[in-house]
C-alpha cells in the first residue's frame, strides 16, 4: 500500500505520458507542479509530482493508470484541490491526474430526478443547472462554489443540508470507475432502489481515489423548495443553544440547516462583517426550514426556542437569511496555516454540549485557543484550534497535543475522527484510534484486491 | 463459491453442534428441518438442512461458523424466513442458523435518534418501542409485522416509505458482524455522518448473509409524524395514474407513500374486501403525506390530481387511510405458488407507464395473466404473473418465458432486476443480465476475500 520504493525516471514518465496523450495535457512546469502538489490541508511532507496530467475523458484516465502500472509511478486523482485533509497531496513518484477538464453535465433527467455528470463539474454549477427544473443536488459542502462533484464523491462530502437530505453517498446512484488495472466499470443503477449484487457504489464513495478513479456519476436530485425560512436564535451560552437543538428534535422538526456557533466564531463574524452578535449572546443557532411545511416548522421552532429563553429573530428577518448564506459559503476565516488547525469531529447529538466543554477544557489546559462551529443537526463539529503565530514552533507541540486529545475525547463520546472531510494524509494518525485492527485489516485487503500494486493515491485514506 | 463437494456427516455435525452449544439449541427433527428449509420464495431444488441451530448470542454464531469451517458444512443465517427470493433456502450440506431468539432491543437513544438491536427483532416491534418517543424506524417492507431487522438488513429491504425516507441501508449506521473465519467485527459508527475508512457497513447491508452474519445493528430513527393525510385517487387508466405520479413530483411534493395499483390489483381488493373500486376506474393511486407540511401537501396533491381528471377522495376520508393500511400490510393475495410468480422490478419513474404497457403486451403474447402494484414514488414495481393452475406444467413454460421477457424489458428501460427483495437463489439467472462481467467478477473476488471457503450461504446473492 506504500509508494513504490524504486525511484521512477521523471523524464521517461513525462515522455510516455506525452506520447500517450496530447502534449498540452501533460505539464511539468515547476510552478504548475507546485500548484498541484497539495490541497488546502496541512502539508507535513512537501513533495512535488513528476507531472500533472489533465484528462479529457475516461480513455485518458485509463491510459495514465496503465502507464502507472508499467512505469511504477502512483496516480493522485484530483478535482479542484479544495479538500482539507491532504487527500491529494503529492507523494514521492506520483503523477497528479486532474479531472477539472471533465466538467460536462452529460444529462439532466428532470422527470426521473437524476443527472449524469463528469467528475470535474463544480457542485454549484450543477445546482444552477438543475434549479431551472425545480431540483437541487443536496450535498453542499462549504466549498460548493469551487469544489467538484468528483472530489465530493471521493470524500463523501457533507455540508449544511445533510441532516435532512443526507450526505454525498445518499445522492449517488451509479458510478463509472477506472480501476487500477485500467478497466472501466459501471457500478450502481439508474433507479432510486436496487439490490442486485453488493453495494460497490458505496464502497467507492468516500474512498479518496484509492480504489478507483470516478469518471462519471449518476446522481439523485431532490426538490428545490420554493419556500425557505431562516431563523437566528441567540442564547446566553452553549448549553442553551445545544438544548435548543435537542428541543427542535423533540418537536419532531427536521430543519434543512441547523448550525451552532460559539462566541469565538461569533467574534470572527463580528470582526469581518461589523455585526454585534457577541453583545447579544454567547452562542447562536442558524436554522433554515424548507418544503411545504417551512412556515409551520418556522413557527414551531420560534416557539420552542423562545420558551427556552433565546432571542429569536422575527419572521422574515433578512439578516437571518444573510447570516445563513454567509455561513453556507464560509470555510472559516481563511485557509488553515501552520499555526491553526481545523477539525471535523462528529459525536452523537446528545453529546454536543459535553464535548464542546471538553474542547474548551483541553484548550485551556494546553494554553491554545479554540472556537467551534457545528452542523448541529447531525452532531458534526468543526473546532478550530490556534496559537499566536509569534509563538512559532514553541506553541506547536501544545497545539498538536490539544488536537490529539480532542480527537480522543470525540471517540470517547461515541464519535468519529472525521464527519465529512475525509482521512486524507492528515488524519491517518488517528485512524487506528477509531477502527479496530480487524476492520482496518479488512479494509487494507479490499484495497489490495482492487489495487495490488498500490498505484492509486498511496498513503491516503486508510 | 459453490457448496462443498464432499458430503458432510450429518450425525457428526449434529453432535459437534450439540456439544458446542446447548442441546436445546440444535434441532434435527424432520418437521423442523422441513420448516426451516425454505423461505416464501419459489423452491426449485428442495433440500433439507443438516440441522437448525437457534443462536442466543454472537458467541453462538461464532461457534457455528468455526465448526462450519472445520467440518465443511455451509451456514444459512436466517431471520423469520419471510423473504421471497429464496435467500435462505437450504442447500446441500447446510446448517440453518436461526437468529430469531436474538430479539432484544438493546438500547433506544431517543435524543440521538438511534437504536441498537439484535437481528431477530421484528420490524414492527421496534417501531412500537420507539413510537412512544415520537420516533420510527422508516423501512417498512410489507412483511414489517413478521420480518426481522436482520432479514431486512440482509436484503436491504425497502417498503412503502422509501421514496421519502430511504431504504434499509439509509437507516443502518453500524453493524456487529461475525465473519466466515469466526471473527466478530464492528463496522460503522454511532453518528449520522462519518467518513473514516471505507463504507463496509453498506457492503454488508444487502449481502444476503454471504459476507458475514449480522449479530447487532445500530439504526437511525426518523420522526414519527403526528399528522398524516391519506388520499385515494381513481383514474380511467394507468396513463392517468402515472401522469399523476409525475405531476406530484413536478409540484415538488415528496409524499411518504405513493402506491399505484392497476385494475387487476383493484379486482383483488374488491373480491377480498367487497369494495367496488373497479367500477370507479381502471387504475388508482394511494398517497400519504406526513410531517408538518402534511395538510398543505395534501391540498397540493388533491388539486394537481383533480386537474388531471382523477376522482380524488375527500379530505379526511377514512377509506383512504384504511386502503393504505391494507396495502402496507399486504404481501399480495397469498404466498406465491408454482403457478404464480411475483416480481420486483424497478425502473426510472418516467418509464413507469411504458413499462407497464410492455408487461401487458408480454402477458398477452404468452397468454398469461398479469397484474401490477408499484411503489410509484421510486419506480419499484411488483408485477404478478399467473396461469390457471388447471393448465399445470403445460402453462409454466409460457409463464417463465413471460417472466424472462419482463426482466429483460426492465433492463432495457434502464431498470434493475430487483428493487428490494434481493437476488437470493431465485433471481441469479438474471443477475448476469444486469451486472457486467467485470463487476460481477469484482463482487466474487470480494466475496472470496471474506469467505474463501465458501461457507456462508453458497449459491445465493451473487
Amino acid at each position: 500500500m506504500s509508494a513504490p520504493v524504486q525511484e521512477v525516471d521523471a523524464t521517461l514518465v513525462a515522455e510516455r505520458l506525452t506520447s500517450a496523450l496530447d502534449a498540452e495535457q501533460v505539464c511539468v512546469e515547476a510552478i504548475v507542479l507546485e500548484d498541484y502538489s497539495h490541497d488546502y490541508g496541512h502539508v507535513a511532507d512537501p513533495q512535488v509530482p513528476l507531472a500533472v496530467v489533465f484528462a479529457r475523458d475516461a480513455t485518458d484516465v485509463q491510459q495514465v493508470v496503465l502507464l502507472a502500472g508499467e512505469l511504477g509511478f502512483s496516480v493522485i486523482a484530483r478535482g479542484a484541490g479544495t479538500g482539507v485533509s491532504g487527500g491529494v497531496h503529492a507523494t514521492r513518484n506520483s503523477v497528479v491526474l486532474s479531472l477539472e477538464r471533465m466538467d460536462a453535465i452529460l444529462e439532466i433527467r428532470a422527470e426521473d430526478e437524476t443527472a449524469v455528470v463528469q467528475p470535474g463539474v463544480i457542485n454549484s454549477d450543477l445546482n444552477d443547472a438543475v434549479a431551472v427544473h425545480g431540483l437541487m443536488y443536496a450535498p453542499d459542502p462549504a466549498s460548493h462554489k469551487i469544489s467538484t462533484i468528483g472530489g465530493n464523491i471521493a470524500t463523501n462530502a457533507g455540508g449544511l443540508r445533510c441532516a435532512k437530505y443526507g450526505v454525498t453517498r445518499d445522492s449517488v446512484l451509479a458510478l463509472d470507475v477506472v480501476l487500477a488495472d485500467g478497466r472501466l466499470i459501471h457500478v450502481g443503477r439508474n433507479t432510486f432502489k436496487g439490490v442486485a449484487g453488493y453495494d460497490l457504489t458505496s464502497l467507492f464513495v468516500g474512498s479518496e481515489g484509492t480504489l478507483g478513479i470516478v469518471v462519471a456519476a449518476t446522481l439523485r436530485l431532490r426538490y428545490l423548495s420554493a419556500d425557505q425560512r431562516s431563523i437566528v436564535a441567540l442564547f446566553p451560552d452553549l448549553e442553551g443553544a445545544a438544548a435548543g437543538v435537542l428541543a427542535i428534535g423533540k418537536a419532531r422538526v427536521q430543519p434543512a440547516i441547523t448550525e451552532m456557533l460559539d462566541s469565538g466564531t461569533m467574534q470572527v463574524l463580528d470582526s469581518i462583517h461589523g455585526t454585534h452578535l457577541t453583545d447579544r449572546g454567547g452562542a447562536m443557532l442558524l436554522i433554515r426550514t424548507d418544503g411545504y411545511g417551512a412556515a409551520i416548522e418556522e413557527e414551531v421552532i420560534r416557539k420552542v426556542l423562545t420558551e427556552l429563553g433565546a432571542e429569536v429573530s422575527a419572521s422574515g428577518d433578512a439578516t437571518a437569511a444573510e447570516l445563513i448564506e454567509m455561513r453556507r459559503n464560509s470555510r472559516g476565516d481563511e485557509q488553515d496555516d501552520e499555526f491553526r488547525a481545523g477539525e471535523d469531529i462528529a459525536v452523537p447529538r446528545s453529546q454536543l454540549v459535553g464535548y464542546i466543554h471538553t474542547l474548551h477544557e483541553i484548550a485551556d489546559r494546553h494554553q491554545v485557543w479554540v472556537r467551534v462551529v457545528c452542523h448541529a443537526g447531525d452532531g458534526n463539529l468543526h473546532p478550530t484550534f490556534w496559537i499566536d503565530p509569534r509563538e512559532g514552533q514553541a506553541g506547536m507541540k501544545r497545539l498538536e497535543a490539544a488536537l490529539d486529545e480532542s480527537v480522543r475525547a470525540a471517540l470517547d463520546a461515541g464519535g468519529t475522527i472525521t464527519g465529512e472531510h475525509g482521512v486524507g494524509q492528515y488524519k491517518r494518525r488517528w485512524l487506528t484510534w477509531e477502527l479496530e485492527p480487524d476492520v482496518l485489516d479488512l479494509q487494507y485487503r479490499i484495497r489490495g484486491l482492487l489495487d495490488p500494486q498500490g498505484l492509486l493515491n498511496p498513503g491516503k485514506g486508510i
